[in-house]
């Protein structure tokens, strides 16, 4: 494979695609100096064919050396692609669809005020709508299955096909792209690719892969705009977001969503079920199947990726959770609850599962099926309504891979340390190793605005034990909506548990990472500790901190201990003077005599471990 | 026992002793409004003796019920108690010493100059000391063994006796005395505390007890202040750390120990081998034994509890770590293993082990055994080097135990979550169960700057399997010194992750704060929410930050849904009306009956879960 550096000018059609006038510089691309980029830049692994090139992240080492990462930020990072927001992402996946040829165009469901949350007879404000706020992008029309048969990369796998999407994340996780098909074929990985999301760079979720972090986003009734919503999104991602959650429950979740699906380039999640409850101005018993259906439609039509469907809620599981500490804490289970509840009737999406298995199929969309009753406290932790719930969606997952629905798993919750490992075994188990994707779990409920730390306990452990993804928490989970540095705070906290998860798992290549730091830091190059950050500004501003000056940067020394005395100085000494020494597969006597013959030149040498730089 | 409000006026004559005229309001004491405290206030838990009366922090709920937490924050958090750091807490254990009648005060080494880091031919500034620095409180004697014998926790335990500091600590850990004296005496646990520091509030570190958490303060070379580090101290206790080490390592080392030692209600711990170097001006190959012996004693007729002794850097262990990724980033074993390699000769520390535990005993001073060789990186990880030394350290504990000395055994580091496990099973095989006490450990290399996290994770799982103390890491690891905002996030990581092995060990009673949380959340008594969480403030911060109005804070409603569509709301109609219908023991047939029933009052009483507050 060739990495292809986004300064060298690109042939690439798409990218010609977007170069518009009106286009601005995005806000997070790289810091350049008279057009190049310091310490890493965005690169481009090049797959078997021209259209397909794989962003990474290479980080420039002062020694010579590159360290490649992968990357989520999608173009907005590349310095030679122009992004603009009002016009949306160049839809790199359009040819790909198109060539399959079992997908068509077709009119659509016309979007409606309601969409938005707009009544003519609403007491809310009125019925005017904000036109500005429409997404002004290319006019598309929506795709699906040409035929009514499912147009999956679960059916493609089963086939044997190795699709350009497969190829594209077999690159990204540098593994063999047949490895990739069989996991998805298996359903043990799913690949979240909406027909109608053409502009998403290609991912996979699965225990065999690089435990993946979600974000997520949106407006509540409460606060919070579209634009904020959008630069949410990107903002994420540029952190490391390998997905977006749109959870928007307030106005304008259509139009927020259109904005935040044609910028995106991870995939996008919902919940359609805040949406179908807004149609029905919050009234949980007033919704029905076909308010549900139009609403998942209207979302697969404009690209939404995958869907929280808490299908498991059923009714005979509603009274086991009325003697829990904290009952239903999932929106989604307690909507179905107060469903069931006033009709005494089990749940719609229970009963229209399979329907609801032949739309996801026409566009690709990946069940996410929801745990409407997870644990919202200690107390409540791996009991029985949640596993009730649990069996529930192990039967939805099988009828989901009959209709060739590519399917995943949500997850608790809040979960103490001694019962995380029996939840994950247990949904294992039960949904056929298909992808668990789990919200923490929170490993205690004393420390809000320090969830992300509850939860990153957690979420580090589940992901160790299979895993595939991670939802974040915010320090503002419980407390309020969050603000761009509390998802940063977010998605960097989560990055850790995943790449944590990564090495415990033996990932492939993760330690790659861990070592080129370790080594900068051994070698005193702090200008690639800070690059190789998860975090680099945030750890070149800790390090600034308390030894500002410029030359601090390359000083052998630290803060820690000062010029005088450094522990890493002395350990390079040894290293000079031993190394070798202690050779696999010495004898301890042989280790003895060479450490006896080293330490005599020590000696020699002036008797002193290393210089200080003062004095 | 009888809980007593420290509102009460106490006639406790330690009390009396210093009202003194210069006291100063302490900064942190609790919000108080007209005299009564709002929320929590300081109570104490009263002994079989009226000078023992152990402080709690008692939470009152806006139920009317209240919440009795463990708390370390000493007497400046009692509106009755006036502080003065110039005069340093009053000494609650010297009847309890003295009334032992098995140690003498005697006239105690001269301070010199040169303890202080001050020479007068030293070019680094003169021989300027600053006297203002120098402690004013009242003066006095240090105070050993009377006639050579072991005067600890330890011998009493062994002898059988619970003393007072013994009961002192059942009271906190709401466990028997007769537990505490067993686990102490069985080298399980240990109650660090030194006769020469009377005004330590004691506490246990051990297994069988809550985890424990120590906050590492002290100046280095580079920068920092006597009053900066006081103030960290009390600043590291007020959010909850249970000990704090000073790791002073530039001027004034003595002179700010004393100001921390006078002032601080937890056990300190040092490594006197930081302030052993500054007297041979950084030059590791110039120490002796005498020179640290001289310094041990300085440090051990101050009060110092702990002490972190590197004993297990061996001659034949320095090679070992020379084809490290990271080589040794102790500084306690990079020290010895200079001096090892410049003499070529066995550590002078482990072949003067013996007479070292003589000294500790006459003081009761802790062994806290260093791990000099911990890996400083994933990649050195449970390698040999650190290995060694483990086996070294437990030979040195059962020396130790031999002479009465309370040891405990320090641990790593870096290490990735699948060898944590090995690591501590491993400790507590070679060390006869003494406590361990680890850094963390960090489970990636990747995040400088939120190492405090990627530690908390394996801090949290260490802990679960046996860890009795967690050294925390702040946010400013491997970058610079920590200020007061990363001693708090370090702290309040750390009891997290504490409180997280608290719950998965089962230990008694610890739930109980998370279900009295988790009530309050879902009872949307948000006042309590905020009260009884970890960080009180930044609680009711981020909740103002969305939703500031007073209002809000009594409101049936969050941010995250608004009031038109809450899921806690929908639970708390369920509970209403199918509470108790899933009790135990019930049939399936009588639980859809009971609900069945349920459902045909709840569709009778208007068909709608609740009613939203607006509109």
């Amino acid at each position: 494979m060739t990495i292809k550096d986004a300064r060298t000018p690109a042939s690439n059609q798409d990218e010609q695609s977007i170069q518009g006038e009106s286009s601005t510089q995005h806000p997070m691309q790289p810091p350049t100096e008279a057009g190049k980029s310091i310490g890493w830049h965005k690169a481009y692994v090049e797959g078997s064919r021209p259209d397909l090139r794989v962003p990474v992240r290479q980080v420039h080492l002062t020694n010579g050396q590159s360290v490649t990462l992968y990357d989520t930020s999608g173009p907005y990072t590349d310095p030679l692609t122009e992004t603009d927001v009002r016009r949306g992402l160049s839809p790199l996946r359009e040819n790909w669809i198109v060539a399959r040829g079992d997908t068509e165009e077709y009119a659509g469901r016309p979007v409606r005020p309601e969409d938005d949350g707009i009544k003519h007879t609403s007491p809310r404000g009125g019925n005017l709508r904000n036109l500005d706020a429409v997404f002004p992008g290319r006019p598309r029309l929506p795709r699906r299955s040409r035929d009514g048969s499912a147009v999956t990369q679960l059916a493609y796998a089963r086939r044997g096909e190795i699709t350009p999407e497969m190829e594209y994340v077999a690159i990204r996780e540098n593994v063999d792209p047949e490895v990739v098909r069989e996991e998805i074929a298996a359903g043990r990985a799913v690949l979240p690719a909406n027909v109608n999301h053409p502009e998403i760079e290609p991912m996979i979720i699965g225990k065999r892969f690089l435990v993946k972090v979600n974000a997520n986003i949106g407006n509540s009734a409460v606060t919070s705009s579209i634009e904020e919503e959008v630069e949410k999104m990107t903002w994420a991602t540029r952190w490391g977001a390998d997905t977006v959650m749109d959870l928007s429950t307030g106005r304008n979740i259509h139009t927020t969503r259109e904005w935040v699906l044609r910028n995106s380039p991870v995939p996008i999640g919902t919940v359609p079920l805040y949406q179908a409850l807004e149609k029905v101005d919050g009234r949980a018993e007033e919704l029905t199947w076909e308010i549900y259906k139009d609403t998942v439609i209207e979302q697969a039509e404009q690209g939404v990726d995958y869907m929280t469907v808490h299908a498991g809620v059923r009714l005979p599981y509603v009274p086991l959770t009325a003697n829990r500490k904290t009952g239903i804490v999932s929106r989604g289970g307690s909507i179905m609850a107060a469903w069931c509840l006033a009709h005494h009737k089990e749940s719609f999406l229970y009963e229209n599962f399979e329907e609801l298995c032949e739309i996801l199929a026409a566009y690709d969309v990946t069940y996410s099926l929801g745990d409407g009753l997870r644990p919202g406290s200690i107390a409540d932790a791996n009991d029985e309504a949640q596993f009730a719930e649990l069996r529930t969606l192990g039967e939805l997952n099988t009828i989901a891979k009959r209709f060739n629905v590519q399917t995943m798993i949500e997850g608790p919750g809040h979960v103490p340390m001694h019962k995380i490992k029996e939840n994950i075994d247990l949904q294992q188990e039960i949904c056929d190793e298909a992808p668990f994707y789990t919200l923490g779990p929170l490993t205690t409920d004393v420390a809000p605005a320090y969830d992300h730390i509850t939860s990153g306990i957690g979420a580090a452990m589940i992901a160790w034990w299979g895993t595939a993804m991670l939802c974040y928490v915010t320090p503002k989970e419980h407390l309020g909506l969050p603000n761009r540095d509390d998802v940063k705070t977010g998605v960097i906290t989560y990055k850790i548990a995943a790449h944590a998860a990564d090495l415990a798992k033996g990932h492939p290549g993760a330690q790659d990472w861990d070592d080129a730091l370790s080594d900068a830091r051994f070698e005193f190059r702090w200008e690639d500790q800070f690059n190789l950050a998860l975090d680099p500004d945030t750890a070149r501003e800790f390090h600034d901190e308390t030894l500002p000056a410029e030359p601090a940067k390359t000083a052998h020394f630290c803060s820690m201990c000062g010029p005088k005395f450094c522990s890493m100085k002395i350990s390079q000494s040894i290293n000079e003077r031993f190394g070798g020494t202690a050779a696999e597969g010495a004898s301890p006597e042989e280790v003895a005599e060479g450490m006896l013959q080293k330490s005599k030149e020590f000696a020699a040498s002036g008797n002193r471990v290393y210089l200080p730089l003062a004095e």
